[in-house]
């Protein structure tokens, strides 16, 4: 044991019971704890800590490090209401003894038992299960934007907590420039221990280190400020203000710049150790209208000697390490009392509907002069499938004030510009930052709105690690109107959009469609929204067809026989189904002994995959030919390959035809369907190699 | 016509006859013309550029708003050496008209045609093929590291360009990070048009409209370094300096103070359509040995009126928007004459393997203290496969000063920190940022080195677009070492690495391995190093068996046969290869009835596939059954019922073991193997139930 009994007491005269267990049983009853118990509270998880550690490698000096700002956190303000996400969250051991789980905490990473991450099975308060660093803005950002949207009466507050090390992440930046933007109020935690896993790296650390550096970097700003606000009172004692300035502007830090000049308030160096600071400081930037980033100094490791001066070795230590070693923490600074009475409730509301105060419907009355009045698809003409998307998201949105619509700098080429005009605040455009808009996207969800990021398929891939942790992991309802799928045309192999089929499919829980004309984009949408689960749909960068047919409705993993024949089978996902229509057509009307009668299904799912239908040819024996427009390593006719494998259905009459492995140059998107054989001529001659 | 050659003779007395014809044919006379002629050089360009968007839909504002900031790189500089990257590439083509394709300029987005974006196949000027931005600084600063090993007496110059829509982009923030924290010489040109394609959003497109709204910012920092400077000489007229502090400091522009934050040294903003002003800062940035960002002031559409006005409309306009609104381009401003005689050579040397001066021979020679020195995969021992890669690292590193190696915050989970302290010039740990890892490794390669990314399976997924763009369609011979591919324990979902086979196996070039036992990992690693080609290694996080043969050399997408068998066969990827043996070996011992004597196949390679090898016993009518760790859903087995299936193979007979459609839960790594019947246990059901 790393603490001892007899050293507690010592240093807490006021309380000779341990008020762990009483919290575990009740976490209410943090917040009614006054500061000398709080600080026994925060002794307590940090020998809880050690204990655990001496048992398992666990998580250990980060989690040390923040003992003092989850006590802060969770005794001053209400997370049942307030939205508290940890970055990376190797660091919630302290959170998770004080929301309920102080009992079930020996069993962290073991099997069955707590996860060493946040994992919202556990926990109402553990919103995402998170691993992988960076996103805590962005979704502490989402969260806050639908609270806002969906409950402003709360005036909830979100609040995400980011190691110095997830700093320097890609995305940090970008959810710090959408929060900027918008002058949303969201409070930052930057909790700098100096390190990521071994020491911090890049210009950032160095201006990390500036700001340390400077233990009256504070008074320095507000004497600046005075100053400055004093003039043009001219000529008076100025030499004292310059020569404050020299170190300042010297050092290059006139305020937390960096933050400020993202569009944040930054408050701090702050001690991260001290629990009434943090709490007087909590409690004044919840009441902000801004974004705040408050910067507070914490030691990893803190309280235990050893994983103080090597914090990378007791990151995450071995038993024998921390049991071999076991030195008494250091003590605790010293802690002013302030009697706390406040009740907690721990039942986060499910997600409800609320229209806001000003409701817009008058100015979407207006719309038929902002939207072309041809948006009804069973109308002829020669729309993009860009075109139906953006209806149906304009309907969705119209009809329910859950949905919002998010571009990563692709108003225009999404056409999403009258939704931008008509939905303000339910539109977001995060600039060129995708993975930050499917961050916020997941902060939205949770929330309980029904974001549609709409996006082209390239630019998707760069939030591929996005699409897993946040969606696919949480299996939050967000959907995917993944644009320019398949060959884009002149701007060649940069932006075809042909590995979305192959990189989502993968993915747990999601659910893969793609319209094979302009009446099933608006119905898939709808069903997306209403599935529950993560969706994406995908389309060309070409003019909808118009299948002639009454479409049967979308249902989960079904595909729509579009023609029936009896020579064989073409599986089509998405547009090209036209094109195999009409070729199904001209090769039934051949004459006999050339003529094939072939039956035509429109997959529409990728995942799940309807084997039923897709396998019932091969099971008669007959050929399937499968037609995709993206890369054929993984895609469709690949996860129809598995199917049938799976079922134990003979493979030997399947043929697919895709792109495969090269990349496409740029061209007409004619001329690259010829040349990729996905043009009625080439499919027919694929079919003629079948017969 | 959109710009009349009356209208040009008048502007441009010095010269009647056009100039571009003469550059087309040699690119480096451009460096000879005086600034007169230059200026007719960008005139001429921009006429071009019009007739260009008359006759087809082109990027068309973007390279309206560089044209002369082209001329004044290319007349000023000297490409063949230095390195100029272009972001996100749609900008280029004044590039691509100055570099030897001005003749060709017309069939630019056709089929055959010159790309739209910068391609590296059709000129040595042009290094990256970009389309996805915010990759041009990691890019810039791998080349520029690259130079800086391998001929450093060349003093090479990488420069960035960068619009100030893509500055959004999270990877750019890791880049400049990155370089910053390493003080390297490179520049960033700051291509700001306040736009990106439409508006640009965010905290960060206030911050540069503050700096564009100080025109005498430059000055007031200088005379705030000045009056600093002169301290203590106190009292003496510092009101009127701390009156021109107030505006500065209260707009919170101390200049540039974002990138200065970051490590770079700001300067500007300047005027990008001032080619006299523009040479004079490129002379003078290129001799910094510091990062610079140079921030210049463009119009997107600059001497296209209607562009100027309404670039998102001109971004890229229909032919006949261009030919109905031809109004003659703005009047260039005024420009003051310099001859310029420096001669350009077009021609890059292919990259060389130079030894640095300081030479860290001695250095090198004292490994034996600072590595294990059970470091040959011969001896028996207990090691894990991070081991094995750490030390063949190692050697390669020993023995050639190509190889560098770069870690993403994780040089003590892949062990890399006695290579750290042996080659601090060759190893770069970029922080918590795998994009730009990703991005400066394949500038690293481009330039000649031979860069290793030592990183986990988990994290790699937020590089998976730089796989994509920066490796896959560059070709260019990175080397991905990918550590805990599988399940990684106690970690859970968010860290076990299942994805990476079926989120790299559809790039194209890209060759994939999985080692089977220690001693096939650094066979692996020099057959990688030698292919030329992007290669990726996937071992899990585990003691690395020795399985009891001598290994067969490693071969391009051969596998190794470890058992001869009659009864059926079993394909593994990696490390699982020595459970089925030992399952192998006790199945033949059986008595008979039971006995069943099991051909077992080492693949190693995913991508290209040994299909020879592996469809040979469903060709001799035996099953097969595959056997991976990681997700069934477009992996290895999913991969070998394509080439079945491409090759008209039955595969009834194949069976495929892995990962489902599920998250792993945390726990340890047998308890999760057995979970999901990839211990000996469940590959003998699985090998039951297809008897």
């Amino acid at each position: 044991m790393c603490f001892k009994k007899q050293k507690i007491r010592e240093m807490n005269q006021e309380s000779d019971h341990p008020l762990l267990p009483e919290i575990a049983s009740n976490p209410a009853r943090l917040k009614e704890l006054a500061e000398p118990q709080l600080a026994q509270v925060a002794r307590e998880i940090r020998e809880l800590l050690c204990r655990l550690s001496e048992k398992r490698s666990v998580h250990f000096a980060s989690n040390l490090g923040v003992v003092e700002l989850a006590v802060a956190l969770h005794s001053s303000l209400d997370f049942s209401k307030d939205r508290l996400v940890w970055d990376t969250g190797h660091q919630c051991y302290p959170h998770k003894i004080l929301t309920g789980r102080c009992s079930e905490i020996e069993s962290i990473r073991t099997l069955g038992g707590l996860m060493g991450y946040p994992n919202p099975d556990e926990s109402p308060f553990d919103l995402f299960m998170t691993g992988h660093a960076g996103c805590s803005i962005g979704s502490a950002l989402g969260l806050s934007l639908g609270d806002a949207i969906l409950r402003p009466e709360e005036e909830r507050h979100a609040f995400a907590v980011v190691g110095d090390g997830a700093l320097a992440s890609g995305v940090i930046f970008e959810a710090l420039n959408l929060a900027g933007g918008l002058k949303h109020p969201i409070t930052v935690i930057l909790n700098d221990n100096k390190m990521s896993i071994c020491g911090r790296v890049g210009g950032l650390g160095h201006y990390l280190d500036r700001l340390r550096l400077n233990p009256s970097y504070k008074k320095i700003k507000n004497s600046i400020r005075r100053a400055i606000d004093a003039i043009p009172s001219v000529g008076t004692s100025t030499g004292d203000i310059i020569s404050r300035f020299k170190d300042s502007v010297k050092a290059g830090i006139t305020g937390g710049m960096l933050f400020e000049e993202f569009g944040f308030r930054y408050i701090g160096p702050i001690d991260g150790h001290n629990i009434p600071l943090l709490r007087r400081y909590l409690t004044m930037v919840r009441k902000f209208r801004e974004p705040v980033l408050l910067h507070i100094l914490t030691e990893k490791g803190h309280g235990y000697r050893d994983a103080e001066l090597d914090p990378a070795r007791y990151h995450a230590p071995s038993p024998s390490l921390v049991g071999h070693h076991g030195d008494p923490p250091a003590e605790p600074a010293e802690e002013t009392p302030e009697v706390r009475g406040k009740n907690a409730s721990v039942a986060i509301p499910e997600a409800r509907s609320v229209r806001s105060k000003q409701d817009r419907t008058a100015q979407i009355r207006s719309t038929a002069e902002m939207l072309p009045n041809d948006s009804d698809p069973d109308m002829p003409g020669d729309h993009s499938f860009t075109h139906w998307a953006r209806n149906a998201i304009y309907r969705l949105m119209k009809e329910d004030r859950r949905f919002c619509v998010l571009t990563a700098a692709m108003a225009q080429g999404t056409m999403l510009e009258p939704i931008r005009r008509l939905f303000p605040d339910r539109f977001f455009d995060v600039g060129i930052c995708e993975a930050n808009a499917v961050v916020t996207a997941s902060g939205l969800a949770k929330a309980g709105m029904r974001p549609i990021v709409d996006i082209y398929s390239t630019f998707l891939q760069r939030a591929y690690d996005n699409l897993f942790q946040e969606v696919s992991l949480q299996n939050l309802p967000v959907i995917f109107m993944i644009d320019r799928a398949g060959v884009v045309g002149a701007d060649g192999p940069t932006h075809h959009g042909v590995f979305d089929l192959a990189y989502i499919r993968p993915f747990p829980h999601f659910q893969v469609m793609a319209p094979a004309d302009a009446r099933e984009v608006e119905p898939m949408l709808r069903y997306a929204a209403a599935c529950g689960a993560p969706a994406a749909i995908r389309y060309p960068r070409t003019a909808a067809p118009r299948l002639e047919r009454i479409p049967a409705p979308i249902e989960t993993g079904k595909a729509e026989i579009l023609r029936r024949g009896t020579d064989g089978a073409v599986a089509v996902l998405g547009e090209r189904a036209k094109a195999v229509l009409e070729l199904a057509d001209g090769l039934a009307a051949l004459p006999e002994g050339e003529r094939l009668d072939l039956e035509v299904i429109n997959a529409r799912f990728v995942k799940p995959l309807d084997t039923q239908t897709l396998l019932r040819p091969l099971r008669e024996g007959k050929f399937l030919l499968t037609v995709e427009e993206g890369v054929l390593a993984g895609g469709f006719g690949s996860a129809l390959l598995e199917a049938a494998s799976d079922a134990g259905v003979n493979t030997q009459k399947i043929r697919r035809l895709g792109i495969g492995d090269a990349f496409t140059p740029p061209g007409s998107r004619d001329e690259l369907l010829k040349i990729l054989g996905l043009d009625g001529e080439g499919i027919k001659e694929a079919l003629q190699r079948m017969k």
